[in-house]
């Protein structure tokens, strides 16, 4: 599965949130990113090309746009890159972005806790990103649950870290984030870490993925029998 | 009152809709308008004042952001103006906009009976403006009713006449927009009109203001009496 993160940030250079999470997709070979912003500044007439940009998009299969909450949607750049490149004809009478997959990560300088009916901003995350699930839903996309980063300036290490698996997931992942399929995610990667170790590496590493499908066998087991326990009351 | 009109759209000068629509706010001094599109081009950097242009909205008491609806939400210029004019020191930290009421004036392709549960796009207007909803909330700004103009091209000439005064009142007249408010707003635009008439036209306009201001009297006895009636009802 193949992921293009669109990024819209006026300035991804200097935002550390936008840096942390790009270190961690450059592991990802599936994964290509690009910043909107720079797309259109290193134009010289400020056009950019559509025919290039919406045949780029062939190869994907997921989609994500990525960008900071600002006056409650995107900043400017992205809604240009889809007013320019999302042609009617591409994506209604083509439907050429059919079968993708749309996803949205969106970093909030405010507190999430104040997106809610009677919170501080009213309105919830999901209701303010309802353009863009329009969006998904006249291009035949399937839309993904937004994956929100909440003020990332004050966690801690340990939530950063925990932040960038989850980060990975969405962007590679097969979806729903399952348990199943977010193992199944981890294996994939741990597998491809072993390429170019040496033996005991291997064998480290062949360890913990034995580990984890033997604790995946365990948890399908359960499932079994909570099932059958489940059918016998009924 | 004044109000200040901001119009998003790329090819304003090619727009039946756009050029009609500004054939009637012509005639109201109180209502001045800007093209953001023919802001940002004419300036040699692509970059605007922003100074000025904050300062340029303190005369205002109405702001109305007039857009086509390009993917659910403004073209990529409004968004442009509000990332780089409504900073957040003038918008929270100063509450420059706070008294002022926030209008939208937002015209659609498709039919609006498709925007609705169920329907072909799923969502309410109101649901996809929820943005500018959110940002009026923050600034302090009353958000107004949007004024929808929907398939404007299919309009005969008798319900294009009938959206223009709903159009000029929405720009110009007291909200809400009661029976009562509307007649005041009449009455005023008829007396503008008498100067530099000629004696009888004026007696004519005359005549006209004295029967809406007969029938806003007999309006206002009726409610009395219904008033009255439902009281010794209860």
């Amino acid at each position: 599965m193949k992921t293009l993160i669109l990024i819209s940030h006026p300035k991804f250079e200097d935002s550390g949130t936008q840096q942390f999470l790009k270190t961690s997709f450059y592991s990802l070979d599936d994964v290509k990113y690009q910043v909107i912003d720079e797309l259109y500044s290193s134009s010289e007439s400020g056009q950019i090309d559509v025919d290039k940009e919406q045949a780029a998009m062939t190869d994907f299969d997921r989609i994500v746009f990525q960008f900071p909450m600002y006056w409650y949607s995107s900043p400017a750049s992205l809604k240009q890159f889809m007013d320019d490149v999302f042609t009617r004809n591409y994506v209604v009478a083509n439907r050429s972005l059919k079968t993708k997959e749309l996803g949205i990560v969106v970093t909030l300088g405010d507190s999430e806790a104040d997106f809610q009916a009677g919170g501080k901003e009213q309105f919830t995350i999901s209701e303010l990103l309802r353009p863009f699930q329009a969006f998904a839903n006249k291009s035949g996309m399937t839309y993904l649950k937004p994956f929100v980063v909440n003020q990332f300036g004050y966690k801690d290490p340990t939530e950063k870290e925990q932040l960038l698996v989850a980060y990975l997931q969405y962007l590679s992942a097969e979806m729903p984030l399952s348990l199943e399929n977010r193992e199944q995610w981890l294996v994939a990667r741990l597998q491809a870490t072993k390429e170019g170790k040496a033996d005991d590496q291997v064998q480290a590493i062949d360890l913990v993925i034995n580990s984890l499908e033997d604790q995946q066998a365990t948890v399908e087991s359960l499932k079994q029998d909570v099932k059958m326990i489940r059918d016998q009351e009924e």
